[in-house]
């Protein structure tokens, strides 16, 4: 048993809903703790249920000021709920406006983690937030608090921030979280099958369809996250045309759940037609807070143990590191 | 460039059709040679189309008498016409029937192995022939021809056959062919591919539909196959219920194509769905006739390097190889 | 607001108790009432929750002498729980064995009938059990009480029985019940769709899946049930092949659920290829339920209003109606 | 047997060429004439291969000076070669530029139909060139040549023109061509079927793909495409959630196929699941041609007839058409 993780939040979305109450669920019941679902019951001595989360930010006008339990339910969040949060909440803070970020807001983030004695800053924001990113990240510097972000913004991949980190012995760990099971984890594995054995792939498509903010904002602006899917697939040999769609359009009625179609058309032996056609279905936010939960184990304890910078062991968990010759720690 | 290896088949169905019609298909013409589809352009040294048919038996009284180019298109075979099969063919001639094999039959096929010099028989019995399936093995020691066996019934796995087939420096390959791409292989990487992510699989099933005669003898026989599908799933971990369905129903329409229905349901995080459904469409023999063309290249090398009884090369192209222990030899 | 339905049922399997839970769905509660997904909030101007069981049979020995309320949920049933049966139950009695039909258990049906002052006996009986059906259906005959058959055995289609009942003013309705969204219905609507528009259907299979007793007999004894999927969709003009699989597998998983992969390929203009794959996955007992409360109801309006024989407002309910020259009465 | 349709055709894209690839492959042979795919082999006495195209406009320079048959495989035409267009081709000549009409363009093409003594223009355009559409059609109002619009753009829905062709006697047919066969029709088949069955549709979307230029512009321009849908889907009752996306995405490997994904989420009984999932693949420029040959069929006719303005019978071969008042003739 372990002291449990202070953590801070900034950005109350989808993500922090389905961590926040997933760290309820699985919190061991009178009989057997049922751990369907996590990848690591225990990581570096340190189980599920013994994250905390002692502070909040964001800027959504109608979050601020409420009780975290509540907060995640509403605006336009709409992961279910799953349990009932129970027990003294954390309330909002007003956080870091993108557009607008002055020296006394950046230092009231800091006074408060400094005053809640956090550990480690979540940075669960939108895409297309980095100065926000970034001013967060300093905060954490100056309060000596782990940062983990989780968007496609860079911040871990900003080599000087990252040797700061290093220096002051605190992790900071990102970029752009990978997803505990997804659309390219699955493409890219059956690209390989057919590849390996020595089918020749005509051409295949990915397209994915959603119903919250994510899908909204990545039909118009999914650029990032095109290239992201893009460098996960296009290694693939002999794969004759690719086409990743990484919003194909917001379905709001798929709320937080996200469908990926995928096909593959190819031909194998005498040149015979091969095709694969999938449905995938999950729970969007599931898949990233599978894996936030790792990564916060991982930087508390890498500040616990004085280790700063990136931390090797963080390094599949994310889409896109920082390069290993910054100064990777293990 | 090697001499063309001397085949014989016994069995004239799709497979052969799908075999010999790719040898064909694959032949360079004069610009480049297109060799998608096949896993190894050469192995041993000798190419695809470096494989000649010098004999074929089969039991069916229309096939025959008639020439093997043509007996390929007879009867239930319904893999479709590819390239036309130009040159001197063979003449399909009387095999061994399964229920009345008698030492004459047998001397006939010895002396036709024998006078056409062949250096392989493969076997391409339908499932549960085993008895006309060791005396087609037995001939072919006596005329000193390697044997590739495709069908599930027990040959190389006969432990005295195979010692005599060693000491003889004949290769002896099989059982039960491996598919070149297929629906275990497919339902496999993905059930591991949620394992490794800790997913919870609750249930999953898998249904095939064909048209050919495979598919309306499994409907009603499907245990071997059964079993030997099993095999290849029922190690993955964490799979609550597995259902596997060799033959759902005879199609007559999909002709020689096979199509199989994947549905796997699972939990993630917070006990979140995860449903992944994936509708599969091959040839069903081209993917035979992939690894077929394998297996006739490693034997014939064997035999040509006096290396007789299983070949590990060979054991990943096969569904029951004999054990290990048995003798492989590399 | 009319008296409630007395209705008894032989037969306590998946069927009555998704039409029994679904009753306690509906009940009104303090706010508005929802209805969503019956197709006849008021039928005859009897409302959904106006049914109540006052009997029930089953041959069962670890069903018989339980409550009701219990026993929906015992032995190899598997539809969910929905909502808590609340109230008083009755109790599930010996019904009538198929293979030895004795007087003396015909009368006790009889007399129970009587006491219960039922007014519609339900006959939710598994297909293959003819003699139990009809001597179910004399024992209504004797008591006075009109029979709503669900299953494929004649019991509607035998005309002299059939007469039996209108003299006596009884309704007799059945045989074998449609589904209110069913795959055969969906394979109808799609192969009409496409023969309308002249498209050449080249061929078309449908396969269902599903994990209750239904879908373990049909596996091995599914003739009935394919006769009357093909009555269906054999009348569509221009399909070259049709595949029908009432039952590809059990899946255990799958629970009460039924699972129908359909696939259609036909060509258009020019002879250019149109392909359409459909899942379906429905809940079988609910899609049962959702007609049953329609027949019963229109059974116990018969009855009262003294109108025998076989009723036309329930031809389209139902897949072998009797002959409409037998005597329907409107 | 009548006089073969003159007609020219403005826009040389995959609709013409599978239309005229089409009349070839209809064409009767020596033995018996398939005609597989078409609604009506003849229609007004007509046949399909009794159409005859005798002049051909486009803006593409690479096409301008082109035989037709060769113009039809060029620039980003993608439809496939299905059969060899043989004999005399007409050339194809400089349209209508839609940003640029000028006096001289415009007589240019009623010259040019005078003198081929066209009896019908089709409209093939991109949509949105509604001026050119407008100039094409008063030239060949001027001609004295009947008009069938394919695009989007209001030209039939122009009353003043629709009143000047009538007065002519001559048919003005239009606008925005009705698939054959394509998701919309499938989409609105099943939402119907449920929606009769008493089941409350939850949810329910439909992605298109493609990879012809119309989807290349509809990811940008879809607007028009989209209402033109949802007018389609959305009168039927009780859908609670309705996302239809025209263009998903382009994915340049499906060439002029079509990809359609449907999904549809509702409730039956006592609230339990149904979830319908469709792909369909159709060829997309054949599903027009499939139309447009029965519309230039009906505008000769009724210019033969010397009847008028818009043709009722037309009216369900349109998404588009005028309203009714405007002087239907029939």
């Amino acid at each position: 048993m372990v002291d449990h993780i202070r953590m801070a939040v900034a950005g109350v979305g989808n993500n922090v809903s389905a961590l926040l109450q997933g760290i309820e669920y699985y919190r061991p019941g009178p009989g057997d703790p049922s751990l369907v679902g996590v990848t690591h019951p225990e990581l570096n001595g340190i189980r599920v249920e013994e994250i905390q989360c002692v502070a909040a930010f964001d800027v959504d006008p109608t979050k601020i000021g409420q009780p975290l339990t509540e907060a995640i339910h509403g605006s336009t969040n709409n992961f279910p709920q799953i349990v009932d949060l129970v027990g003294e909440s954390v309330t909002v803070e007003q956080g870091i406006l993108s557009d607008q970020i002055r020296p006394s807001g950046v230092e009231q983030v800091v006074q408060r983690l400094r005053d809640t004695e956090a550990e480690v800053l979540l940075l669960s924001l939108p895409t297309s937030r980095p100065a926000a990113a970034l001013a967060y990240a300093e905060a954490a510097l100056s309060a000596g608090v782990a940062v983990v972000n989780c968007s496609a913004d860079p911040v871990a991949r900003e080599p000087g921030l990252l040797r700061r980190f290093a220096s002051a012995s605190l992790p900071l760990l990102g970029d752009d979280l990978a997803s505990q099971f997804g659309s390219s984890l699955i493409h890219r594995a059956l690209l390989d099958l057919l590849a390996r054995r020595g089918l020749q792939i005509d051409g295949t498509y990915q397209v994915n369809l959603g119903g919250n903010e994510d899908f909204r904002n990545l039909r118009d602006a999914g650029a990032p996250k095109l290239t992201s899917k893009l460098n996960v697939l296009s290694t693939v040999p002999g794969v004759a045309s690719l086409s990743v769609i990484p919003s194909g359009g917001h379905v709001p009625f798929l709320m937080d759940r996200k469908v990926a179609h995928i096909s593959i058309e190819g031909r194998g032996w005498a040149g015979s037609r091969v095709a694969v056609d999938v449905r995938l279905e999950v729970q969007d936010s599931s898949n990233a807070a599978g894996v936030i939960v790792d990564l916060v184990r991982i930087a508390a304890d890498g500040r616990r143990r004085r280790v700063g910078g990136f931390l090797g062991a963080a390094s599949t968990l994310l889409k896109s590191p920082p390069p290993a010759e910054d100064g990777w720690e293990r």
